[in-house]
């Protein structure tokens, strides 16, 4: 069901009752935009992966909320569910309530758009909500407020010494007001007097000589907006002093309800965490970590301290798309896109579970296509997380089914958030270390900045092949598909005037041993410096930056060298974070230089080329170590091959 | 009208003789917000006003244009007009085509749609448009990579050297593959086999078969979004050499009719600028900023290039809003508000001029209420200019009517951009030097950061009321209303170790030898740095970087000192540009700190502070010495009034 602040305070009980009953829970987000164009490294460690996720995606706005309960039936051995779909919008609910700046991505509207999502709807009647700290500040604001009106109304101000000279061209103006003033006091016909039409001084003025000229006991004047949001004085009589007590005290009761209202989607959270129970996502992690930016507390800049907001929030999560990139799953899936994993549930060996709607007009069919309306999403991954669950049941001897949520079984996969496009860490382990892969096979080179991939292949083509993943234009990390090449390597090509080749690890050591030499440097740079309109070069500046402030990412001091060609060709592109749809590949930020590397997690790059003089397109493969059954779901392409 | 993608070609011929064919030309944008926070100051220097402006509010978007042009009737002796209401969203056209991210405000937004804003049409159908650099760049790409694709055509890939080695698991799925494209090769049924559900690096490993299996003479193999934009391998027959050479072709002619289409908006500002009109705005500085940045080059660095380039884009410009603010205007209008203007301008002294429509449904009449859409807004605007116009007509011995755009009676007003919110410079003259009021009456005050307005005024009350625009915690400028006072104050309060008072003009001079001293510093910083997230402090900390980057701005060792104290009423906000709607006061950033002064432009400081232990509130007002008349239609209240 759409929930909108229309109806939020009425599903609240219904939905709180549907958490506690549940047996666990599926979410889904939909986002005004994904990246800001800052480009993720195939040979990113998680750290640094999460340090650049926070500092160019936490800006955009998670618009829709999708929340799909389960419930376990006992007595028929079926599960039932309820989806709700949040819109999210903070509308400020006052002068004081945080206006927010967000970020749109023009691509990511445009998609969801075609998909029908209702931004009217989002704008006019989206939920609000408040951080823990932004409520609280709220609360204490209100309060002071409330005291210092309960003290104004007792006191008066007695200072008039510093008003202003009416300027000879107003006297008449305010005059005439005066009188207007003394007419509604004196009789009865009107409840107010709205003085509309002038500014703000004009109001300061009438302000001004109204308290110098009538008796505050007789009456009252405000600011009220009124059409098109423009200002007025609005006055009105006197109220007695038992009626102004009683309005206050409505005043103040309308003011609280006020900011319970404005705390919105962030109390669904709380909800949800307060539950307990397991929570079930695809390629969860940018859900994640939207959900605690926007509803919680801003994202920590340690990633560590993040692996312990996480937990400590949702204290059991499932990835869904780790799930079935793992054993027994990842052979027999061969696309793990959302839709396509359901299909593929849909058939042979799986068997898919179906999850009626607990109530009529409260969930989805399987068949229903509303994909990427976040609740229908939210109930596909569940319905899938059943499916995989059950086929790990089948396995088992003696057969299990259906395998519950708590089933011993499904450890393995709790608490790990699938990781797109880094080339071999595939997850993040929120409760222990993150794995940690030899690359001594991977070395960091620079070189002229007219390289292009053609270039470094050709280079270590005594070696077999490689997979290049640049990071600016005059360098880049190269794997050896051959890992016994290694030594060779060294012994070969560490001597040149045009390139230079570093081993991996002694690349990062000698990294962050300029990194504490150059604290100043670090100090003086925010971990949020972003603008939409700029341009390459200048992300890719502040790209760098972001890795100077994380720990492991590598810094030669060609980072600092000239970086102002802008050359680029349309077809290569660079890919980060997960595009929209999904895993698909979406152009991004063709302007991010010359031929870059396009592939990133497969294993494998992928690359066009200007041919020589002819401008011949020429095709590169550059085949990797990686294990091809681990990552290749998420192996891209690019125009190349169209 | 309104005019979306779906029109926008049609209408071209059409509006380009409107264009042509009219006397004068109003304009109007709507946006997606207005700043992000960062505080003007009421001594900001014309140029450190743009640095601000160009800094926190270019990344917002322009969503729609108005645009109403006015022509005029020798024979009937009337203007007709005829209005458009371009929708505008930089939906990418392609995969290579920009990208852009933009900053949306809430209230912003919440104020559109309350107004009847159609988002769901404007991402839907909004207009593209590209800037000059971007079009350029565009077309160079497409012609490299249409040469590229006339060059591959004719070759062959003969590198399958490094070709991946399909892993066992996917041999299956690939030989069943290679059956459906022979079946599908071998009879004529079908005209395209679809290849679904398989994802990159699968869809890889078909198309490198394909290329070693079959004969790319026989067949064609791409790769197509298809449903929800996932991504499907399509097979065709191949075409005859004759028949691909005519695809290319009409490939080639679609490419560059994309392109073209892309260009949009930004064709009709083109337009707009080689038409040489008189255009029409109110309160049109931040309209022409977004104009020139969004549509045809981002706003240059530098001020005085800034001034040329928008004049060289629209050599003849009138802001009505100055105008009206002006002699003999300004004491007959109690407030320029557009529709207030509007409504003063509709009884005495004035005539209002009634302009028709030119063609019936392309136009509005003045009675519509279609306030805050672009097109009306202008209509509005052009309709408010020929009064006031006409009005100074009838003050002329003998009394001139109408008083058309070439008229000499307008030269006092041309090219002359009214300033929000700076206490004593009221415009930007595009065609020649600002005005620099002296300040001598204006200091520069360090103090400890518990102070507040009422410590300032009460360090001055020997001198009379002042007028306070705050800086930092710590620091505020400080107007006198007696001006011959000046020389006491600075015999008077020179000394004292809780503070500090130095002139404005010696603050100034001392901080641009600072920033000569501190050029490293100033080159680190980007002048484009924003997060939509930030705090108030780091919003402030950012602010002062862009002081920095400007010329004249003051900057004090207090700037550096700790600001870390973020408690502030509710009560209090710092008003920034132009607030929607227009003039009226919308709450801004209350967190900005604690009870700091609202009042900007009206030569008034009003401020509400908790006094002492009871919390009582008290009002204090500081008159300064501002010409009243002059400015004080933008002055702005708080909340202390209601």
């Amino acid at each position: 069901m759409e929930v909108t602040r229309l109806n939020f305070g009425e599903i609240i009980p219904e939905l709180e009752n549907d958490i506690t009953s549940s047996h666990f829970l599926a979410i889904d987000g939909e986002f005004t935009g994904l990246h800001t164009g800052q480009d993720f490294n195939a040979f990113d460690t998680p750290q640094q992966y999460y340090a650049k996720l926070r500092s160019g995606g936490m800006d955009f706005l998670l618009v829709q909320l999708g929340l799909c309960t389960f419930r376990y039936n006992k007595d028929t051995g079926q599960f039932t569910h309820k989806a709700y779909n949040f819109y999210v919008f903070p509308r400020p609910f006052s002068r004081s309530a945080p206006d927010p700046r967000f970020l749109c991505q023009s691509s990511s509207l445009d998609f969801l758009v075609s998909q029908g999502f209702d931004f009217n709807k989002l704008f006019k009647e989206g939920i609000p909500y408040l951080t823990e700290a932004e409520e609280k500040k709220l609360r204490e604001q209100l309060e002071e407020k409330q005291k210092a009106r309960a003290n104004s109304s007792s006191s008066k101000n007695e200072d008039s010494s510093a008003s202003i000279p009416i300027p000879e061209e107003h006297t008449e103006l305010i005059e005439d007001v005066c009188v207007r003033i003394n007419d509604f006091l004196s009789n009865d016909e009107q409840d107010e007097l709205i003085l509309d039409g002038y500014n703000g001084f004009v109001r300061k003025l009438i302000y001004q000589t109204v308290g110098e000229r009538f008796d505050s006991r007789s009456m009252h004047v405000e600011t009220r907006a009124i059409d098109n949001h423009n200002r007025a004085l609005v006055v009105t009589r006197a109220l007695s002093d038992e009626d102004r007590k009683k309005k206050e005290e409505e005043r103040q009761e309308q003011e609280k309800k006020e900011l319970d209202t404005a705390v919105g989607v962030s109390s669904v959270i709380r909800m949800i965490s307060q539950s307990g129970k397991l929570i079930i996502g695809h390629n969860m992690l940018l859900d994640i970590c939207h959900i605690l930016h926007q509803f919680c507390t801003p994202l920590p800049e340690s990633y560590s301290e993040f692996k312990e907001l996480v937990t400590f929030m949702f204290p059991r999560i499932l990835d869904t798309k780790y799930m079935s990139c793992m054993d027994p799953f990842k052979d027999q899936i061969s696309s793990t896109v959302l839709g396509h994993l359901h299909k593929t549930l849909s058939g042979e060996p799986f068997e898919l579970v179906n999850v009626a709607p607990a109530v009529e007009g409260r969930g989805y069919a399987s068949a229903e296509e509303k994909a990427h309306e976040a609740g229908y999403d939210a109930y596909l991954t569940g319905v899938c997380f059943l499916t995989l669950a059950n086929y790990l049941g089948s396995l088992e001897e003696p057969a299990k089914k259906p395998v519950l949520p708590n089933s011993p079984l499904l450890r393995p996969y709790i608490n790990r958030l699938h990781l797109m496009r880094v080339q071999d860490v595939t997850f993040i382990d929120l409760t222990g270390e993150d794995a940690e892969p030899p690359r001594d096979h991977v070395f960091h080179v620079t070189f002229p900045k007219e390289w292009k991939t053609y270039d470094l292949t050709q280079l270590f083509s005594p070696f077999g092949s490689v997979y290049v993943s640049w990071l600016t234009e005059a360098s880049a990390y190269v794997g050896l598909h051959r890992r016994d090449q290694a030594q060779l390597v060294l012994n070969t090509l560490t001597q040149s005037d045009t390139y230079s080749v570093e081993r991996y690890t002694e690349h990062v050591k000698r990294i962050k041993q300029t990194q504490r030499q150059c604290r100043c440097h670090r100090s003086s740079h925010s971990s949020q410096i972003y603008s939409p309109r700029a341009t390459s070069q200048q992300r890719k500046k502040r790209s760098l930056e972001v890795q100077l402030t994380s720990t492991v990412q590598p810094l030669s001091s060609s980072y600092n060298s000239a970086r102002k060609r802008s050359r680029s060709f349309g077809d290569f592109s660079i890919h980060s974070i997960e595009p929209i749809p999904e895993e698909e590949t979406e152009a991004e930020d063709s302007k991010s230089g010359k031929g870059t590397v396009a592939a990133v997690a497969g294993g494998l790059a992928k690359v066009k080329r200007k041919k020589g003089k002819q401008g011949a397109t020429a095709m590169f493969l550059a085949a990797a170590n990686i294990s091809t059954g681990k990552r290749k779901q998420e192996f891209e392409e690019c125009d190349s091959w169209e």
